[in-house]
């Protein structure tokens, strides 16, 4: 099925969605955040084809998330490492990562979550907050047009 | 192409990319949280084919995200209104807009974003913290496996 771009659309969810809303895209950005690096762990971590990674590893290069890089340990093979503006995608899968371990596990099913690495301890639920640091509810944010 | 399904995946972000990870059901979610419940007003918003739309509505209401409910004006067509699991999914709005207007979006170029609908002031920058609140950088998280 072919999509409609959203690249003009003013909102910014939508533009993301164009960008980084396939499911595969999303996988390859999380494994990447975890330090994969090589097309063959992100196969063997995925379980994916050759040509789907292939086309999913270039457009994410063509978009900035992931860049090229030569083998860390001097070897033949490229690598793919994240840049910042992947590494800023954090805060999103931590999100999605949040929410499916709250409403998509039994209570006492082991899941993968995010920690801090110093403590071991799982990271603060992240939190929708004014400028202030006040805790907002849904009913309390809304949607409003602006720049930067 | 048929998905691999990730229902059993150890891994949140996977999971819950099985339930919502797809463009237009995300889409629909923003919709929904920002007030619209009527069919013929999800069509409007996102420009998508109807049956298109009836298929993800009938998954959402499935996966427990909506529920149908009476119209409000007293009408024959039924509403979809957000439910708590829904509305819980805010963080990952935010998040995806937050980096979408970071760095999809000219500076000066007008785009949609959340706001504290008290003072119509941005929301803070959604951040990654350790439980005890301090910043943490995607070098300071790590994986790991737990229980609730």
């Amino acid at each position: 099925m072919k999509r409609k771009s959203l690249e003009g659309n003013v909102c910014a969810v939508a533009r993301s969605l164009d960008i980084i809303g396939d499911w595969w895209s999303l996988l390859i950005i999380r494994d990447a955040l975890s330090g994969i690096r090589r097309f063959s762990e992100f196969q063997r971590s995925l379980g994916i084809a050759k040509n789907i990674l292939t086309t999913r590893l270039r457009s994410l290069v063509a978009e900035g998330i992931l860049e090229v890089a030569p083998s860390s340990d001097g070897g033949a093979y490229q690598e793919y490492a994240i840049t910042q503006k992947g590494r800023d995608l954090l805060p999103v899968m931590a999100a999605l990562g949040q929410w499916g371990s709250e409403y998509l596990f039994e209570s006492d099913e082991i899941r993968s979550i995010l920690v801090d690495a110093k403590t071991n301890r799982p990271i603060e639920k992240l939190q929708i907050r004014s400028e202030e640091g006040r805790a907002l509810q849904p009913d309390q944010v809304a949607l409003a047009r602006s720049t930067r």
